[in-house]
């Protein structure tokens, strides 16, 4: 596997509500605006959104999947968290690679989340190391 | 709920095969240095090692159940991968308050995740907005 800049992976996710009901079971993470439809209508969302980190477990899959053919190990990731995520949205990860650094076998790769409307709900970055 | 700078908020989990196979599947994440003992064993690792994200998920989880009686909205988080974290093990989870800014209802977070050892396996911070 041969990784250039520019290279670019992609995945696709529905957020559906038993996804929202299984990443509060492994996460542990049972706040109510996620899981609870009369607690979420009284903030300012107006509806359950999905756990943010929910999109760090698709970068996870980006990374994962798409660098299974390598031995990875993840060094570090960013996330800004730029809009909600709702119960029906059908998310779109996106990973770039923006830096190579060859001799320690450093990747850099931008971490972007968009919806079905193009509206980008996380950003961020993750760095990865590529064992020999 | 009266944050102060200095609080913090805890939670332990155990690094079961079962939740491992069960991040794998919500989050995507197949990656077989995850899940194939024999692929895991050919890898610097010499074992299967736990998803870095499901550390991130923990992290959810501590911020998404202790600040459970406010409505937060979660701005950032960041994480380095310090050291990996491997089946049986028990990672306890920290959130300490390290700033609070009242005025834009901003509390910056420290997030570690560290094992039976003691060994910190993730560093990071998190920030949060409280709404009023």
């Amino acid at each position: 596997m041969d990784l250039k800049i520019g290279d670019t992976f992609t995945i696709t996710r529905e957020i559906t509500d038993d996804l929202v009901r299984a990443f509060a079971e492994v996460s542990g993470d049972h706040n109510p605006i996620h899981l609870d439809d009369e607690f979420a209508k009284q903030t300012r969302f107006g509806r359950r959104i999905a756990h943010g980190m929910l999109s760090g477990a698709f970068i996870s899959a980006v990374l994962g999947n798409e660098f299974r053919g390598l031995t990875i190990v993840y060094l570090s990731q960013s996330m800004r968290f730029t809009a909600p995520t709702f119960i029906g949205d059908v998310i779109t990860t996106t990973a770039t690679i923006t830096a190579i650094r060859k001799d320690k076998g450093i990747v850099t790769i931008e971490t972007v989340c968009s919806n079905q409307d193009g509206a980008v709900t996380v950003t961020g970055e993750a760095a990865i190391m590529v064992m020999k």
